[in-house]
């Protein structure tokens, strides 16, 4: 990229030269696709080339960035890592294009004119009604389309709720740091549950002054079971005795691979439960497609806090999504990914099973990440050596709650969806280079 | 529809049973389109009835709505008016459904992996580029790629500004008071600023503490000037002197009939001026697309509070659009819809001039909206005389900030882009008829 701004910048590529396109350029020189297509982006985004559908990427005919930029690239840009093991993203590869422009087609087509105007603040209803009957057929979800609100993905499903509920909310510890500063970002404090082997300790709701809790009740994030059946009852009883909600975060309840998937908590109450869903890691965090189904007597409220001409979710990507939906593409699609990434999942086992049999590996039943348990007091060391082999990994540290009782665990949380197919088993290699030897 | 729903639930209509499409059956009983739409997607919201794209529309087969449902049913429902004729959404009726679905499958097809990844908080580079290029060209804005962020509409954009600024911020009164309750969600005060027939008062501004101004100085909203030469100058004299931000809120400069559109006030000093516009007016609301482009020292901050995980918009939309943009989609669609627009005012116009010739129309220059001056004390009664003409219509009361100087006015805001284009003669017609006589 270097090489190619000063040829730029020197005169030696003239303006409206044509670049290759990524395919070629990234076979001769032996690099991911992506990296080239990064590259072109970087250098279209400072001004460099130029971009357009159909004549492809040329020397821009002002290749003289602007002086803001011209001071900006002073600092060193940053360079990402070769191999991309952070948890929680899908294949990006795998979207499955075809499928879903043929679905934007139709119900493109199809659309009532009011599509196209100010809508419903709760989303489009086409989409509403799908998810109705799909999360009921899929994760026993009970609802309808009147109590189901679109958002623009889990985050800002979350952002909305912690402006709505009262009093602190408990949330898992370990589990997403991100979701805890939404919370507190919106104005919340949160209290930590310890977790075990049956996920999130529901005994301890009791003793907070929590009134609500945020839960992964299908697989518990990132340390991985799923919540045990009397547990789940207890937080139902609990939130009936207290009138309490319970918000499950149903992050890939659709990816369960060695036994049937564990149906929503949500079906047990509807009315006590808030379900959210996404589609991040079911086809595409770049949707930015969210779902809440929640209580009837929280929907005003919810949408208050939204606002109700705002919208947020785009109305042509909820129209597509209802028809994919509809259609059986989402199943075909998602029975797809199951296969793939079950194989990538066996593949993680298998390679450390072999190459470093001494680390544990957990929470592998389900979804796109496992956790690796590390040797006590080694897990800065083993993110260092993961940064040195061209990895970008997660330590479990950045998820434990700062309240939270539990002594501290080293690990590392491994998301196995997201490096492209074709890079996986070197990414893998790289990962086995960086954890520490056996004690 | 309550006859529909009399005929499932009474087992009239058998479950399974396909009704009309909307076209027939809005052209049997002589309705709109878009009514025969609304109360299907109405029925299928409560479970009367459900859609499936290619099949139609049939009764259900648990033709029996949840509980939750029933309730809320007895309410009886809101109707909508006739005839919309409320300011600010484009006619819906207009989306360019087919060169949309061309520009998605080629932005599609030609989108890198990564595309369908997390991306960049800013938004797609693609868009920002074509942005960059096409808001110098038709609006003289100077700005970059780098300098971009897109948001999910203009709402986003205010929000999250109201977040990063200092200060209370001025606005104009009359001006829009979602705008103003925007501000005040994300903790600033505002300060009103009055206007003339020369837009804002802009002398007004170093007597006020605002640290920032939102202005619309293309097309004063809803008065409708816009904003004289020397205060363009002022307001950036005012930003350099006392360091504060002017939010140029350019939602409808692509709307001008009579003479070249005025250029963006930020063209003059992109440093000190935050540009704001979106695809609400253009194309549609429903897209949820919106941008800005920022001083290079606002970037990193207003970044941070949109969140660098987020996004917000869908990165699909944002391709096509960029792709739209790029094949010159975007020109011709602004070129048909301000013939058509234009047409639109001259029957307004024309129409007053005939009916009503005592009540004065202004800033009608550009936009999708004009102001009827009232008699003063008339508007109450005029807007309940249009809603017994099923109008939607808005009054001026709503725009003036409540600590504004001024003395209110009468009026009506008309915004003559919503309705679609077969009944806008009847609405100018009920509008006719609820406006108040000759004194």
């Amino acid at each position: 990229m270097r090489a190619l701004r000063e040829a730029i910048g020197s005169g030696q590529l003239a303006p409206g030269t044509r670049l290759p396109p990524y395919r070629s350029l990234a076979r001769d020189l032996g690099i991911a696709l992506n990296t080239v297509g990064a590259a072109y982006a970087e250098l279209v985004a400072e001004g460099w080339l130029t971009a357009r559908q159909g004549s492809g990427t040329r020397v821009a005919r002002r290749a003289t960035p602007l002086p803001a930029e011209r001071a900006r690239r002073a600092t060193p840009p940053v360079r990402p890592p070769a191999y991309d093991l952070m948890p929680s993203s899908p294949d990006a590869t795998a979207f499955p294009r075809n499928a879903w422009l043929t679905s934007a087609r139709r119900a493109l087509n199809a659309a009532p004119h009011e599509a196209f105007g100010v809508g419903d603040p709760r989303g489009r209803v086409e989409l509403r009604t799908q998810l109705t009957e799909y999360l009921a057929r899929a994760r026993g979800v009970r609802t309808s389309p009147r109590q189901i609100i679109i958002c623009a993905g889990f985050a800002h499903a979350l952002r909305l709720l912690g402006q709505v509920l009262d009093g602190p909310v408990a949330v898992e510890s370990y589990g997403l740091g991100f979701h805890r500063s939404l919370l507190t970002g919106a104005g919340r404090t949160t209290v930590p549950l310890r977790v075990d082997a049956g996920g999130a300790r529901i005994d301890e709701l009791p003793g907070s002054d929590a009134g609500a809790v945020l839960l992964t009740p299908a697989h518990q994030y990132p340390t991985g079971g799923p919540l045990r059946p009397e547990r789940r009852a207890a937080v139902i009883d609990w939130a009936r005795a207290t009138g309490g909600v319970v918000l499950e975060d149903d992050y890939d309840g659709e990816f369960r691979y060695d036994r049937q998937p564990v149906g929503a908590v949500q079906g047990l109450d509807p009315d006590r439960v808030v379900y959210l869903g996404s589609a991040s890691k079911s086809l595409s965090p770049a949707l930015r497609l969210g779902w809440m189904a929640v209580p009837a007597h929280l929907v005003d409220e919810i949408l208050g806090a939204k606002g109700v001409r705002e919208l947020w979710s785009g109305a042509l990507d909820q129209l597509t999504l209802a028809d994919f939906i509809a259609c059986g593409a989402y199943d075909r699609h998602l029975r797809r990914m199951r296969l793939s990434y079950r194989r990538r999942r066996d593949q993680l086992v298998t390679t450390l099973a072999e190459r470093a049999p001494h680390i544990r590996v957990s929470g592998i039943a389900a979804g796109l990440h496992a956790v690796l348990e590390l040797p006590p007091g080694t897990e800065q060391d083993t993110l260092r050596a993961a940064r040195r082999h061209g990895l970008a990994v997660d330590g479990l540290a950045g998820y434990r709650h700062p309240d939270s009782p539990m002594p501290p665990r080293d690990g590392l949380v491994i998301g196995y969806g997201t490096p492209p197919e074709h890079s996986f088993t070197a990414a893998l290699h790289a990962l086995c280079l960086a954890l520490p030897d056996p004690a």
